[in-house]
């Protein structure tokens, strides 16, 4: 048991060491030596967890697929679909000033030179559209506003605050997402729930 | 007169060459040899032209730069500042598929690994800027509309068709930025002003 734990956490330590490599200098720049010492882990350990830096770059993938997940479907605690969708908005640019292995799950989705293997922003555009949908069938929507036109929106900006959030992280801040939702929440809320709805983002508060 | 015409060409076709490579298959993937392999030219002439990978790559962002201002300066045909902007919007994501230096820039400025000298992003934020600012001073802003949220969504969504765009050709689809501004320009302009918008561009219209 004791191993198990033990390799666990040499594990998460390795994922650790190539999400801050890649987050900080791009995959590239990622090689197996500076991988383990930057994790405290001898050579062998590594090679034992992983047999490539392709392995290890995609068990990365994974990880930060996981959190994305974590974030896009935490329990929706806002009282209509478009405040959850504020809300994850604002958790998910939050964690990406935070949690190293989601960045660098994100710069490897903008890497040219790295194929996918689970896309973060194709998950993330199918997440919106589901919930955009939810939200034109609860009558949210304001009446004209195109659903596929929410989805361009939010999905491009999210993308352009997370690739322009990695040299300036004020495209990161609570008050630019808020900006962009204070402008766009009049466009595409039914004039009904307009009013209830708050562009800061209500989670985690009463 | 002949010498330096050739000396140009050889010049351009390099920055060409290191262009598709850095758009392709990202800046790590640049190599020297394969740049002039690729442009046709001896390793020679290229180290005539640029003394560096560094100083070839410097030149295509220059090159880079010089493409994104034709987009921006072009000579504004439309009836107001918020068609304009409509109009550049269109133009930029039709270059980004068609002009692969104005592409591979971009690449360069996702690339965590490069430090930009001239950071395209950052000069499209400070143009929409200046547009969106302009709009207000002309009161062609819907009362109520902040700038700074205007610059936000603009700014963010153009970033995200674009590295979105890199591996899905559809996010700079002409259609993909229609569909943005009809949602947007109700939020934004001057009701006034707003019948008279085309959120599909005029540019090249009668």
């Amino acid at each position: 048991m004791a191993r198990q734990q033990r390799a666990m956490r040499t594990r998460e330590a390795l994922i650790g060491a190539v999400a801050e490599i890649v987050a900080q200098e791009g995959l590239a720049a990622t090689s197996l030596t500076g991988i383990s010492k930057r994790a405290g882990v001898s050579n062998g350990a590594l090679h034992f967890h992983f047999v490539s830096k392709g392995a290890l770059v995609e068990a990365l993938e994974a990880a930060a697929l996981a959190r994305l997940r974590a974030v896009l479907e935490a329990p929706a605690d806002a009282r209509s679909r478009l405040q959850h969708l504020v809300d994850v908005t604002h958790a998910l640019t939050r964690e990406l000033t935070t949690d190293v292995v989601l960045r660098a799950g994100f710069v490897l989705c903008a890497d040219v030179a790295w194929e996918p293997g689970a896309d973060l922003r194709v998950h993330l555009r199918r997440w919106v559209e589901d919930l955009v949908r939810e939200a034109g069938a609860a009558a949210e929507l304001r009446p004209g506003a195109e659903p596929e036109g929410i989805v361009t929106a939010v999905v491009g900006a999210i993308a352009g605050f997370e690739v322009l959030g990695a040299r300036d992280a004020v495209w990161l801040a609570p008050r630019t997402v808020a900006r962009f939702w204070e402008l766009l929440l009049p466009a595409l809320a039914a004039p009904a729930l307009l009013g209830t709805l708050d562009p800061a983002g209500t989670r985690g508060r009463p």
